[in-house]
């Protein structure tokens, strides 16, 4: 399951670029050739490398961006594409995010990163056992 | 650009099954070997093909599930898997959704949806010139 440690590497990788506010290490992640997106809570999707980037140099760049924890990732693996979900704790609002990578000159790259609230333990199991009237 | 359209065929699929409450339909959908995820509005992360499966007919089973209309998808190509990003709209709110696809015996199958709520343009635009002090 090398694969899946890799995957994991990179997707720890992100964090920590966030956490150290690390411009460098967060455009080397970034796939340099393969199509990227983003989408940030709150922000319009962001569909080119270009814009991708600037998101990230406004956001490490900004004393005032918050800190980001992560845990529990899960990889999915599909051959050289695979994608990891897991946790973010962002002021204390529980995120989750979909992180997709793609293999780029024999390194894991990333070419999109979802985040977006969900809802608290409690609340989602009462969300389930209402079969989902208020969710798609 | 054939897979492309492709893809974006497989994206269509999804929206009709659910306008359709038609299970069968997202059943045949969804990837039957690979590992999926998803993760609805508002509810925890499901992982499991069956968790996902199961979320699926209790939603299109409830008559007060609402409508889901979309737009604007595009496709993102990675060989034998695909993102595509489109917009969605679900009681007058906005939501902008991932949708991954790998190719399965032949036929781009779903392997995971994360929808979220995003902000109107005019919000978006005021939170890129702030600098993104408030999002990560």
């Amino acid at each position: 399951m090398s694969d899946s440690r890799d995957v994991i590497a990179a997707n720890d990788t992100f964090y920590r670029a966030f956490a150290a506010r690390d411009l460098a290490a967060m455009e080397a992640l970034w796939a340099k050739r393969a199509p990227v997106a983003c989408i940030h809570p709150g922000w319009d999707v962001l569909t080119d490398r270009d814009q991708v980037m600037a998101s990230w140099a406004a956001i490490l760049g900004n004393p005032a961006a918050p800190q980001l924890r992560y845990h529990d990732p899960e990889a999915f693996l599909h051959g050289d594409t695979a994608f990891v979900i897991c946790c973010e704790v962002v002021f204390g609002t529980r995120l989750v995010a979909t992180n997709i990578f793609v293999r780029e000159d024999g390194a894991w790259r990333m070419v999109h990163h979802q985040a977006s609230q969900v809802a608290s333990p409690e609340e989602a199991r009462a969300r389930r056992d209402s079969s989902g009237a208020t969710v798609h």
